[in-house]
């Protein structure tokens, strides 16, 4: 059956030892997945977290670029030793390593000549062909090469700059997500909660996920649809199952 | 060169739409890292986050059971349609998908006969000759099988079961790390750091990460390392560049 809507996805590659070591907790794809989704309709299918070793991105930008719409990558984009991302998807992608003339001038132009160092002028070296991404809270800008985008670690210099990524995107059908909170346990539903997802198989994806609150144990029914008009008719079935089962609905 | 210590690793597969959507934000990688480093001297050295889809799981548990010593997955072992992961396994690993016995008791036992519904048989499938990871807090068992852990998505039941685990591997030793806050940027040093990677490279690996704290910008400075006594000549280096560069420590 052919979908009537475009459907645009993405991967995410975290690259950093601080991350896969649990010394710093990622907050980075869940703000960079919920920015393409409900910004631009893009779906990302598949996260990796992978040390700072350059044969190891090498692999996996080739990997990833190939089989999604885009990759975005944060981490490694500083000016010191262990920041090797600019280098790498250079070796991946088979273009000359140098210094990217605009961010240069905006690097130059940030520090002041006398202070900008070569640890500072490294930041301004990316694959030959690369396309800025401003950054408005730190100067040093992240870089696009082919559907890959470079970002920095830290999550609030990633967050303001995430706007300067749209220009270069091809935006997908919204996304659209319904939630129904109710006291039961999973168990419970899942029989019913198969009939439905498997009745609109192929318009809406639906999760169930136990929660705790209020002392209580329940269930997040998470229903994910380009179709508002199918999501509206999921939640109908939903809310039919539960009133027969007689199980509460969590208001927020 | 050879190496003295015994390397063990690890690769953590996060099983779940919601992780991968950005709606529940992950936890469970910081967890086990910790764990598995701390307790248990393995590294991780990739994590991959990935859909609720068979022909995924089964490709992704394919490449990282090859690749690594050790695979942890979290997610998918509930009671309801989209928790296929021991289905999954299983095919992976060729073997047949059926009820563990124990299992099977273990969680009759818990729910009483009456209310073990066909959602929690379902927690007692797993892939054929699955060893039990046995859960304190909700009774559904994890599984091992081969060098794959399975553990359940809900960060609270994954912590109170991960000590479980720990009768089926095999350790490695620990790596230790000590971390050095300062108040300076990264590109100050990051010539000199540079340098003292290479001088430790085959013992210690340095990674330094920009902070904000108390209104000023600083760098955490973290070492790695097997060996403490090589830790401790890397960080007696550290702090004379820091010395040299007139550069305030920050005390925690």
């Amino acid at each position: 059956m052919k979908k009537k809507y475009k459907k645009v996805n993405a991967a995410i590659l975290i690259i950093g030892n601080e991350i896969l070591s649990g010394r710093t907790q990622d907050k980075n794809v869940a703000f960079i997945s919920n920015w393409l989704n409900l910004k631009c309709g893009i779906s990302v299918r598949e996260v990796r977290i992978i040390p700072d070793l350059e044969k190891i991105i090498v692999k996996n930008i080739l990997e990833l670029s190939k089989n999604f719409n885009y990759v975005f990558t944060t981490g490694g984009i500083g000016p010191t030793h262990d920041d090797i991302t600019a280098k790498s998807i250079s070796k991946a992608f088979n273009v000359k390593y140098e210094y990217h003339k605009e961010a240069f001038k905006i690097l130059e132009n940030y520090y002041g000549k006398s202070k900008f160092n070569d640890g500072r002028k490294k930041m301004a070296k990316m694959p030959k062909g690369a396309k800025l991404i401003y950054n408005p809270s730190s100067a040093a800008p992240g870089f696009v090469i082919k559907n890959t985008f470079s970002l920095p670690g830290v999550p609030s210099i990633l967050n303001s700059m995430i706007e300067n990524c749209k220009r270069y995107l091809i935006k997908g059908l919204k996304i659209h997500s319904k939630t129904l909170n109710v006291f039961t346990v999973e168990s419970n539903i899942a029989k019913q909660l198969e009939i439905i997802q498997k009745r609109y198989q192929k318009f809406v994806d639906i999760g169930s996920y136990p929660f705790f609150r209020l002392g209580k144990i329940g269930v997040s029914i998470v229903s994910r649809s380009t179709s508002k008009k199918k999501l509206e008719k999921v939640n109908q079935d939903l809310i039919k199952l539960v009133k027969l089962k007689k199980i509460k609905i969590l208001k927020i």
